[in-house]
């Protein structure tokens, strides 16, 4: 191994009470990972020895009609699965990436990374991913993309990465919104058109922004309930919001009701194995750069802290000591 | 005018508080409308003297970027336009077909009908039109068809018309759901592969009459708190649910929560103008067929209190006495 | 083993000349097989011994993008795969199916058929995985269906299916040609809503047919010059022709010239892994039945003479002695 | 009037044989054109008088199914058109821009510029769209974009839109090719990734610079006998070639034959309302821009002189005295 990223799953995983999670402990973290192929089966396809990676991490059964298209993340299998054997994926329930070495079952869990510094590539494999899917799912809405608007919400681990990604594919306005003066520096950065502190006027402030129509979709980083309700408040007609964090908030379907007509929800969930190289792909060309934070593989404790605390900027990474 | 569907939408009007609407009363009822062409304006483009047509309702303003691509039911200045002026569309807010007469300021939102039966045309302009735009948004998740499912619940003016679209256009096995026997009945006729009344077990049915994996989209016709449950507690991941019926039910979005990964709910209304003349070709091939009560348009009350009363066998038309 | 089809391209990799074609002889031909697992190596995964399956024919590399999202027909490794191992598929250069015994390198290539026939399941690989896969292409060309035309040209092995296809995966209205009326016959059985003999004015008859605007997509099942120049003078613009049949035509592309404004050509091969799920699935639920004439396998020479013939109807099948 | 583009349709409608081409003559030239609303009919929608907007010239009947979804320029009608009345397009048979005042039959035609210069605004509607439309194309094709690769030949009033609208909607690698220095100059300057001469080993160069692979869609502006060659000899399996260009060169179509397994060819002609919406706030956002030359109106004979020569760069447009 040569990085593993901290996620907030990660915390979820350390926090939920004992038997919520449907996981046999105790076992090793790390589901965003990078590395070297140490050594390959005997049967063994996919890439040679020495060759830089990261992992894909949904692991499905591979064989399901969801896997054979690669959209492995959401196998048809999964609740069959042996969830003590599988868990939902690499260091979610089977030993993950905050390790020396890592045991992957196929070559097609595997995407070439070339020289893409191992910090750079390890949140690729899932803040990168899960960004990239949820901007692919919206992606067919835009109208024919010129005069699209993108509302991101929550500028962080993910929302940063989700900036550059619309930026590189589309030529979609895009619109970020946080709490902190520093995420809409970073937005700023990353390449957004524009950027606003969470305020009780946003969703007017975002529409006049959107051409007075509203926005064409909203990706929500957040999942709060005062992000959802701007979220909504923000949209066109016909205009679709991905929800992608899991904050905890609520968003009430009701018809009649507030949402304007012809809306969508979504709810994407990481990503496929085609999508891993896209997006790989575009750190590769340079166009998607990870904001990162370094902690020693030995500092995970006080990495996770950070995390906790809400203060990192970008995506926290361990490497070895 | 030669028929005129009577629609939940009426009951709407007629029902709610005086404000509620930003309609100004007086105005004549009836958005889902067929006749003929019994007069042009000097400058009118579309069909001839004579021609017999459906009435595309949803009335845009003809300019906007949605209107541009027929999607007049999404207008981006639906919210600016007069309504008083011209409402949310003929009927609603502006004189409709309950009358003689119907004055159409475009000849674009007319769409000829043949010798379809006045009584079938109506309906396809509201009923078929709303139906067909819902089969279409779920359409392109299907996973190329073969093996999909599909669950439509209720099975009214609208559900029997999903039925029969779905059975045209796709190749994914119909699952019918309704509370009424009667209701079975009519989806069977209508070419539904499984139908079963709403019980505890239905989510379970469901899931194991689409291979055990949960079905690939559910169209709710009802919009009620049961049926909205029994829709989530169906669908496969990455699936999606179409909310189509005002039933006032509450679908509740949070994440983690127990919508499967990667759902999409949608809220679809009415349809476009392109659709509109799918629906109408549909019906003029024999593989559509309205089931119509029909009544004197003198006998508007008594078939306005008839659907009230939830008693009606497809859709209501009201025909020249 | 328990059946293998006989297809045109083993005609042609056994009358072609030595050395055009790059495979190391002799191997064993049979690319559209069906079969019973008979046994699994140790760390194989997929279905188990004795389940009844399908073999996917073209087998790529696994692990492109094009393989991870299941497109292994159009795998971007095909021309570095070493040719005399893989060949471009399963008895394509690579000992095939006309045998008692197949081996196979990978669960992720086999579909479960449950009890479909043998002789039904086979066929399924490559006629109807080929048909599948040209009707899928042009299926997000037509215009939302409802009103759609689509010609079939050659009503043969792959023709009757995609008949079959079209019918049961939307809703437009099929149109079959071919020269013998034994296969127009074929064609309305598998329930085309038209059928014509090729002759000089059929460009014209099936214009008529579509409503005076031309075809929405021709699928060229022949590729000879007369089913091209009879494809380009029945599309409509922005139509689709698929060239799939290999019938030594040529069509000439220019501008100026005589192709519709808006046209696309497209040359489908062979179909993806979720494609043959699909077909599959269609064949279980009794919407696809495979037209075909049976020989014992050791009748295999004078199977392919008859095929050579032209007089077959419907797909060439092998059957253990 | 404020400002009208001279195309190379321009060119052909001067020099053809008298005959050839179904318009009555005289006739003003001049379907690319921008100016302001002077006036308007008594029922007119659209601009208000004194905005400033650009004319979509492919006018269709505005009634068909096609010209419902805003594909006016694959009108189902247009070969029925009276085509003296209304030829293929303003100033295509009727009377253009190339004048003081010109006469549009409805507000829909008409797409606000705001304040884009005359002289950016008028190639929009024919060098812009027609570029922004061959994109539309084939963006779909592109394997989720991150690592894909597109081929643009011909760097001239078309081509060097191409490349913007490429760089700002996608994300894919820019490839250009031209036989000119200072089209390749200008490619760099719009932003291509890459930029070669037209050479015996283009081909080879430009699957090098896509991977290996070859490229996911060629965009060819030119359409002579050695760019199309160029095209298929560059392409990926499954990849697009837009042939765009009227060069006169010809492209043979043939199985088993040169072409890539997959490929489609597409024959895209100008643009749809939406999309001109689309090109035009490209334009507003100032990620698109025109190169251009300018001439007064009173000088078209010099500025048609020139653009027949082959010496301009960028787009040629007449602007009042």
């Amino acid at each position: 191994m040569e990085a593993a990223g901290v996620c907030r799953s990660d915390l979820h995983v350390l926090d939920v009470r004992p038997g919520v999670l449907p996981y046999r402990t105790p076992f090793t973290l790390g589901h965003e990972v990078a590395g070297r192929v140490a050594e390959r089966g005997p049967e063994a396809n996919g890439p040679a020895v020495g060759e830089r990676v990261v992992v894909f991490g949904p692991w499905g059964c591979g064989l399901c009609s969801r896997c054979a298209a690669g959209a492995e993340n959401y196998c048809d299998r999964r609740a069959d699965l042996d969830a003590v054997r599988t868990g939902t994926g690499v260091g979610l329930g089977r030993d993950g990436g905050m390790a020396d070495f890592l045991l992957v079952p196929s070559g097609r869990l595997l995407v070439p990374v070339g020289d893409l510094p191992a910090a750079q590539a390890a949140p690729l494999s899932d803040a990168g991913l899960t960004a990239y899917h949820a901007v692919s799912g919206i992606r067919s809405t835009l109208p024919v993309e010129g005069g699209a608007s993108v509302a991101v919400i929550g500028v962080g681990g993910l929302g940063h990465l989700a900036v550059q990604i619309l930026r590189a594919t589309t030529s979609a306005r895009v619109l970020a919104v946080d709490v902190r003066e520093e995420a809409l520096a970073l937005a700023d950065a990353c390449g957004a058109h524009f950027g606003t502190l969470l305020r009780p006027d946003t969703a007017e402030v975002l529409r006049r922004q959107a051409g007075g129509i509203g926005v064409d979709a909203v990706l929500d980083f957040v999942g709060s309930h005062s992000s959802l309700e701007l979220a909504v408040g923000a949209l066109r007609s016909g205009g679709e919001l991905a929800v992608v964090g899991s904050g905890g908030g609520e968003l009430t379907v009701r018809k009649p009701g507030a949402l304007p007509p012809g809306v969508r929800i979504s709810l994407p969930f990481w990503g496929t194995r085609p999508e891993l190289e896209e997006v790989v792909a575009l750190a590769r060309k340079g166009v998607v750069r990870v904001e990162t934070e370094e902690f020693a593989l030995s500092s995970a404790p006080e990495a996770i802290d950070r995390l906790r605390s809400g203060r990192t900027r970008g995506r926290t990474v361990l490497v070895p000591d």
